[in-house]
């Protein structure tokens, strides 16, 4: 059994770090900055996947695969983009390994040096597009709406388990369309449905809005967020979809002719989710006993503990857990059995308490007389003995109410850390004492933005899509505002 | 439309390669050696994945994740390891680009050079069990079941789509146990699950054998396979299942203490299949007119192809293909309705043969008439016209039977091309003359095996699992040898 976690109130990043790693989620690996996901973790990664890929399917993607390397020649094509990725790439420069002679040591062939360096990719919108030239003739092949789930590099410095890691997994969609509107409804369309996976399988409720200019996708015209708020009062981006106008069409010369016979530049968008949503749900719900996960996303959303003293009791207790694993198991609730002997139920309690196991039952024989079960449920840390008879209804019922309180209980949170501001003081007061979103004028620019974030490690997360016309003046320069922005310290 | 592709007599070879690219399966990318698989290839995998995933859960296997990166120190624990995989491998030794400012061309940043080379996994072998020590300390932590779906890379220097990229995609399963005959079991049993896919859902029969000691994979003790054949002759390793001995848990100090409290080294196996299934899928079935797939992996089952001359005709086709739709969908079978205006039945005739879809059902104005409708089937290319009424019955039988009759011709190609030789003239005379599995007696050397292959391009694919004992003498040195092996020329 691990030792107890740091509480949130002590050190909320150590207490971070101690519950991925305690409850199995995942670990540092022996490659800087690249993590091992274990497999709890990556069951609840699965069950984000299977509800994502299945809303992407449901509004017309189609899943492909494009190379891991991209030659460092296309990175160069499109300006922006190059400079926004450039820093941060792993670059493959050889191609064979070597016994040394002299030191009998393995190094690198010096005579396996490639012509041109591969990149490992850190997104793939030049790949594809280079790849959409040859799909793309006419009208009639548009659009191409294709998604990826893969792995991707990008070389950071500090890392943190699925926060900022140097390698990730992720699905980055890339689509391709015959007019510019098309390709805002698409980013649009997919900001929606980020959205909904998050507030409704994750129960984390996002706020929407677009980025500002040096906030955004390197290669964008327009980039749109999801932006969650973290038990400390961080703000963590959970999603971004981006128009990107004709940039990369014309970086790679991608034309279609249309109805007329005229050719023209190909309009796209690019959005993506990664593993960075682990961090999202582990850090709004859980709490200093460990993880809370809402039941749609659970590996496992009931765990059954036997409680016995002899073997009598023991098979006789087993015997009951089956009728019951059977009946949940019929009605599609995910269960199950820990009958070890290698651990008491005690250790158990706490060992499904900190996995976040949303509902946990223990039956002994005292159960077995009454007809009942005892059971306690994750995110209250309530207990409760009903009869053996209500035991599908009462679950099903609780596990409803979980995937919603959840919801409520962040929805709740993230209201009373979202706070309008009108002065600079005021700012930087609820940003040092109670953080979350500060909703505040800004002028516009650029400048005005850096200085507030070098001054307060704060930045504007997003311009909500929700957010009201309001004459106002920027809280740095005094000058005219009509509308009030996000800003937050963020992950 | 695609021009017609080149027949299986004429170039195989060529054929294949058409046929991949012209059925929309995947093409080669700007990276060389690296290849795209477009949607339609990906939605075939995609069907493999879910299946195979479905199978190794069933038998107690979890999912995980490793990195993509091997430091090379890992490498050179493990002799023959090292010695297997260093001919190929892309080595990752920079972590940035920069602008030069001479040229003012993106190059690789020369200060950004890593301490250690990193190397793009062609296996994980080294990586897992350097994690592995970290989770097992007792008797307690064993078995380990983990299984990891991946990206790999191995630099070849001749690629072909599927069969042989740079980069491929693949699962890898990686189990640890504390004994010898645990480890072998779990080698066989994953030999086993592998069959049963290949054979019940690819319709491919495959033998099962294991490797002689020269084919084993780098750091086995003992690798099991199983090889399927090619219309053209030619075997190919479908998957491989190995029992790893103790070389990776000595190789990364890898301990568990039984019992009794004694220190003792983990036993490990690991099996995997790639992408190259696609290879054997697309080669087994398919004909001059394009794929042939069976039903249980096509991305869709059953296409419906409207035929009118007017707008009235249209609607009234369209409605009746609507209920049928919906019929179809209700017991689950897969269906698409291509309307588009934008191409001629013929030509959608032509592209769904092209795609494999096994059965296409046209529907017309006489149909209505008649209250019939016209189906083919794609593998052997007959027709039928039937009632409405009998349609879901009609195709699910004929689903069922295509998924058993490719199975079965298949097979009996194989069995036709499978021949017992006694002499070495006999030998290479079926090779050349009749291809396919050629089995002879070995003396059991490497000696002998190499100077067979140098003679005769063939390998010896497998010592068959099922191979009867009977005495006889080797076809080349004519020293003694109780079984046949299983020679071919192969992919």
């Amino acid at each position: 059994m691990a030792k107890k976690l740091t509480s949130r109130s002590e050190d909320y990043s150590k207490w971070y770090n101690e519950l991925v790693v305690q409850a199995d989620l995942a670990e540092n690996s022996g490659v800087r900055g690249c993590m091992v996901i274990k497999p709890y973790g990556y069951a609840i990664w699965e069950k984000m996947q299977a509800e994502l890929d299945r809303m992407f399917k449901e509004t017309g993607h189609e899943n492909a695969y494009f190379p891991l390397f991209i030659p460092k020649s296309y990175f160069s094509k499109e300006a922006s983009h190059v400079d926004g990725f450039a820093k941060e790439c792993a670059v493959v420069t050889h191609y064979r390994l070597k016994n040394d002679e002299e030191t009998n040591e393995i190094i690198v062939d010096p005579s396996a040096k490639l012509e041109e360096e591969l990149i490992v990719r850190p997104t793939s919108e030049t790949i594809i597009w280079d790849t959409y030239r040859k799909w793309v003739q006419s009208y009639r092949d548009l659009p191409i709406k294709v998604n990826q789930w893969a792995n991707v590099v990008r070389w950071e410095m500090r890392t943190r388990l699925f926060l900022r890691t140097s390698e990730f997994l992720w699905q980055e969609g890339h689509t391709a369309h015959a007019t510019q509107e098309e390709a805002i409804e698409e980013a649009e369309l997919m900001l929606n449905v980020y959205t909904e996976f998050v507030e409704k399988y994750m129960s984390v409720p996002v706020m929407r809005g677009y980025k500002t200019e040096s906030e955004r996708f390197a290669g964008a015209l327009e980039t749109y967020c999801i932006e969650a708020l973290m038990q400390d009062g961080r703000a963590l981006q959970a999603g971004t979809s981006h128009f990107l106008g004709q940039n990369f069409a014309k970086a790679f010369d991608v034309k279609f002719a249309d109805k007329e016979g005229k050719l023209q530049h190909v309009w796209a968008t690019s959005w993506g989710v990664s593993t960075r949503l682990m961090g999202a749900l582990i850090m709004t719900h859980s709490d200093d006993k460990g993880l809370v996960l809402p039941p749609k996303l659970a590996p496992y959303q009931v765990i059954i503990i036997p409680i016995y003293r002899n073997d009598e009791q023991k098979t006789a207790v087993t015997e009951k857990t089956q009728e019951i694993l059977e009946k949940l198991r019929k009605v599609g609730i995910s269960v199950r059995f820990d009958d070890r002997d290698t651990h008491k139920p005690g250790w158990k309690f706490n060992e499904y308490e900190l996995k976040g196991v949303p509902i946990r039952i223990a039956i002994g024989p005292k159960d077995l007389e009454n007809n009942t079960l005892e059971i306690a449920r994750r995110d209250t840390l309530t207990k409760e003995v009903i009869s053996t008879e209500e035991v599908i209804e009462y679950i099903q019922t609780t596990l409803e109410q979980m995937q919603t309180q959840l919801y409520e209980r962040a929805y709740e949170y993230r209201e009373s850390h979202t706070t309008e501001v009108d002065t600079y003081e005021e700012f930087k007061e609820v940003l040092e004492t109670k953080g979350g979103f500060v909703m505040a004028h800004w002028d516009g620019t650029a400048e005005t933005e850096a200085q507030i974030q070098e001054e307060t490690k704060a930045t504007i997360r997003c311009i909500p899509l929700e957010a009201k016309e309001e004459q106002g003046v920027c809280i740095l320069t005094g000058k005219p505002s009509i509308k009030r922005v996000a800003f937050a310290r963020a992950y």
